[in-house]
């Protein structure tokens, strides 16, 4: 494209081998040029460009200091990598980020070498760096050579409780990594440079050991406007004294803070610890999210995740919506809820945008709980509540709750406290890829004693399922629901409790009948437009609930019609096998039942629209329409009489 | 019984109520005595001894000055409560503590109103307060009241990342709560007293500030052996700096650290709190595990899990057992794995002795990984040592695996790393209850793409499986196996690793089949002893894989028999969902097959034998036995030929 930046340094860099001809000051120029190639690309395939920005010098100056791929660079979450991926063989690629067939958004073992450890969810990075570093003294072999492990950590990444773990480990066991925090909500003062570059300065030249010394006694020594900027990064990290006596008591050395967008000062101190360091040792380096683009830096967001955007006015370019988002009719429907009863309260862990609760935060600031990247204490924080007297709704998306598993079996379901679980990002979720479908959910919460598992069918269903949850005080209740927008049905004015157990009758038909859990019911019923033209009309059900199943409408079901098909946006284990496993105690299967259930396959799905991922996935009209086809083993003759 | 301890004082407590009435002296004395009937009482039960003597003088300082069940109390992890429960209107019964529809041997919020939280896993006692602080103050409705959230956790349950997730946000929202150390692991030196008590008094006659000043003082006030102590706690709580300074960094105060053994102590501390504490206030106590009984006290694990008991010797009173135990089976195999191959390493998350590493640390001790509690680290870290190009054995029980979950999905499978589970405690494990039944996990591991999912019948089975775990490099793979010992089959000489994917047939018959995953295959077997004696034989086969399935072996079960009939020790979701899916999609059930799934209900099981509890489950022979009578619909006339 004519409008891409001229990037004369970085065209003639195909791999971080290159960065090792240039100076320091092509370095500096180096890292500039890659800050706008991320920018451009960016700009054409939207995607996390804050993170990114925040982290060129580091990309540069640890491409240039270490040798990636023996040496492992591990970005925790990963959706700073952008610039890495730049800089490691992946430029030709990188305007394909997050699309279907195109690079992941996040690092991935399987497309590159110099991604040593893939991510997406939060603080594993020094889990990860632990165990390669562990593998090197024992002698493991690793496809690229062993040399160092360094993780790349942001402060926020920093506060969950697994980083907590790994640097409890990695201290004791005193192997050679290195912990990069990237200190990246910091907002530093422009004067910052002098005397932390005379710091980083004092670092290279010194011994390891006075190094560290001057280290602690940095921040007494910095100029006011870098005082203050430090009390704010000790603020925010709490628990983390700038000096690094939490670090240290670990068993870490502790180097900084640094100013990690000057080269000037990553360069000696990495390159410092790349000759020196024997154990642990951590960085600490402040940084600034969506460093060097003013319409990221003056986003609320810093430009967290953006849609395709104009590079000059920074302006986003989004498709108008047809239907309101899943998530924002949570919010909105929570806080109806919350205003008729003062026990709704409400707990999210780092995500109160994404998960709507934001505009519940507004309205209902003491109710409204933020607990950081803390799944495991989300949810029994929020049994804790719930046995207190209070009726959470514990905000989690169905990949992160993964995390707080065994709090929701113990904390929960085995007190069958109330706790309301909304469940976001149900099934796939497009360019975040697979790393974020949510796809065992249903598997995994329904065959726990004592709760309710709904999936909402639209944006109205979803509705009626907030107050459903609101109105359930006999224990536990999950509902899911997908990313995105509405199918676009008629908004009910009010939401009204659904019967625990009870389905819906969609369509009435013949010979066959569809039981949809959750949004694949839009799909069902297009498939049965198209099985229309070819003579075959089918019921179609509505589950609502995969716990407590609706026992009499599915044996109707069955009863009524010779193949019964179950469609879900979910692995095995889930909607399906429960009904499955009715039909076999009733003695349904005795006498014979056509009974399919359609659910994701046993594949992770790489990033894609939706659409195209549920094409993976076998779950869109026209694969309902073959199931139904082929079930019913008419095909030919129903073609022929069309 | 004649030879039961006198205790005259807790004869007349009927309840906490009771205490208020006691002078200092007198709770000194009914410490005593209630240690004589804890150690009494776990003598005539086992159960979890040293805890509960550890924490006896703080028992009747918190219930002494605390007014349970206004306040609430709660108690990490949970084994130390007996003599909470003895002081709670449940000593008549303490004499059936895991006995079944017996005392629990956890607190339960279903046994009484004075367990305001139940646990049995570690680490969610803060979490659990925090949420019952911020229900207080917002107004939540408590059938008990509310009043005073104190969290009483250990020194290693205080490593766990949730504890430090849930510290972090207690801090932040400043409510008043209070957090109890109980730093348990010290063994402090007899002259600790009088230094101690100075401080103690000191704290309860000034004010609440100077009291916070004094305790940041106190390590260096204190005499010369109880430094050293302190020292000691200072490097076991890794980063907690005596002084408390990252609690304090974490916005706690800090008080402590006192003696938890005196009451002269315990008592003006608790009163002080009570009376003026405002935030959050952490104060940590310095106890012994066993203390009181020498026979604990001496012991290596300080009397942690014991079985009946002479009190007078300690000696335990242990049933001979008829064949090795499958955790034993286990460590014994991954010992002979890994000298054939240097790759081979393990990781256990605090549980050396009970997953059985205990054997391979001695042996292996630089290949052999105690993470601490800490399960989401150990997942990933075993993830990068598999990366690093180690073959790592994960040896987690299955109820903990449940706080791994989502490292398994993300770290592990999404990258196909090969990562080998050792699941212990599958299926219902006995005296320790719902908390710790295995019984989700084949449900949530055999529906991850790329995983492969064992479940041993026997020993014999188990051995084998551990060298298939060890043969099996292209990707991850899981085997679980259950408590206890094993059925008395005869051993292999070596593993021979299995087929993956391959079931074996055990026993042919006619008319039913039945399809046996994991350790229920003698079950099985008896079952059709009883069915021989009725003119029933069925076929028998052991899956071994719950994934990949053994389609060609299941099919012909199928296509043979008249019924087909699944039998596992885990819930819906599992084994028999995927045997349904399959039979499902191959059209099996389109004509007809007696189809059954037998799985653990949807209720949760209180503790018994295993055997008890498997009747509740109804999984046991004359289960099996009635389950194929009812399904072949012929009991009155085989009953009748017989």
């Amino acid at each position: 494209m004519s409008d891409r930046p001229e990037t004369p340094l970085l065209d003639t860099v195909h791999g971080p081998a290159d960065l090792k001809r240039f100076s320091d000051a092509e370095l500096v120029r180096l890292a500039h040029e890659l800050r706008t190639e991320t920018i451009s690309a960016v700009s054409e395939t939207g995607g996390h460009l804050g993170a990114g920005l925040g982290v060129v010098e580091l990309t540069v100056a640890l491409h240039a200091v270490f040798n990636a791929p023996r040496d492992k660079i591990i970005w925790d979450v990963s959706h700073q990598c952008y610039p890495h991926k730049i800089l490691t063989g992946r430029r030709d690629r990188i305007r394909t980020l997050r699309q279907k067939d195109g690079l992941s958004g996040f690092t991935k073992r399987s497309e590159s070498h110099f991604d040593p450890f893939g991510a997406a969810h939060s603080s594993t990075s020094i889990s990860a760096a632990l165990g390669f570093a562990v593998a090197r003294d024992l002698g493991g072999a690793c496809d690229t050579g062993h040399g160092d492990a360094i993780a790349v950590i942001g402060d926020g990444a920093m506060s969950a409780g697994m980083a907590f773990e790994a640097l409890n480990n990695a201290g004791h066991l005193g192997k050679r990594m290195i912990v990069i925090l990237n200190d990246n909500e910091m907002s530093i003062a422009p004067p910052v440079g002098a005397m932390s570059s005379y710091l980083s300065r004092l670092y290279a030249e010194a011994p390891f050991q006075d190094l560290k010394a001057a280290a602690k006694g940095a921040v007494s020594l910095l100029p006011e406007p870098f005082r203050e900027g430090a009390k704010r990064a000790k603020d925010m990290i709490k628990g983390m004294a700038v000096g690094g006596t939490l670090f240290e008591e670990l068993g870490f050395s502790y180097l900084g803070p640094i100013d990690g967008h000057d080269l000037n000062q990553l360069l000696p101190v990495l390159r410092t610890v790349q000759a020196r360091a024997t154990g642990p040792i951590l960085i600490h380096a402040l940084t600034r999210k969506g460093k060097g683009y003013h319409p990221a830096e003056n986003a609320d967001d810093k430009g967290h995740a953006t849609a395709k955007f104009d590079v000059v006015t920074g302006k986003q370019k989004k498709a108008p919506s047809n239907a309101p988002a899943y998530t924002k009719v949570f919010g909105q429907e929570l806080i109806k809820a919350a205003e008729r009863d003062s026990r709704i309260c409400a707990v999210t862990a780092a995500m109160p945008d994404g998960t709507g609760l934001d505009l519940f935060g507004t309205r209902y600031p003491s109710r409204c709980f933020d607990v950081g990247i803390a799944e495991q204490h989300g949810v029994t924080f929020s049994a804790g509540l719930a046995a207190g007297g209070m009726r959470p709704f514990c905000a989690i998306y169905s990949t992160f709750l993964q995390r707080g598993y065994d709090q929701v079996v113990h904390d929960v379901a085995i007190q069958r406290l109330p706790v309301r679980f909304a469940i976001d990002r149900a099934g796939l979720v497009g360019a975040d890829g697979a790393t974020h479908a949510g796809a065992f959910d249903v598997a995994f919460m329904a065959n726990l004693p004592g709760m309710v598992v709904m999936a909402a069918a639209d944006e109205a269903e979803l509705v009626h399922m907030v107050a459903t949850a609101a109105a359930h005080d006999d224990g536990p209740i999950a509902f899911r629901y997908p990313r995105g927008e509405g199918v676009g049905v008629e908004m009910p004015e009010t939401g009204v409790p659904l019967e625990i157990g009870r389905g819906r009758m969609v369509r009435e038909g013949q010979g066959v009948a569809i039981l949809s859990f959750g949004a694949r019911l839009k799909e069902v019923l297009d498939a049965c437009e198209a099985l229309g033209a070819k003579g075959i009309s089918p019921s179609v059900a509505d589950a609502r609930f995969a716990k407590p199943l609706d026992r009499e409408l599915i044996l109707k079901l069955a009863a009524e019609h010779e193949a019964l098909i179950c469609v879900e946006e979910g692995a095995v284990g889930g909607f399906g096998s429960h009904v499955a496993q009715l039909l076999a105690e009733e003695g349904v299967f005795d006498n014979g039942l056509k009974y399919r259930s359609m659910v994701l396959p046993d594949i992770f799905i790489d990033q894609a629209s939706p659409r195209d991922m549920y094409a993976v996935a076998g779950l869109n009209a026209e694969d309902i329409e073959a199931k139904v086809l082929e079930v019913l083993g008419v095909t030919e003759i129903k073609s022929s009489r069309a």
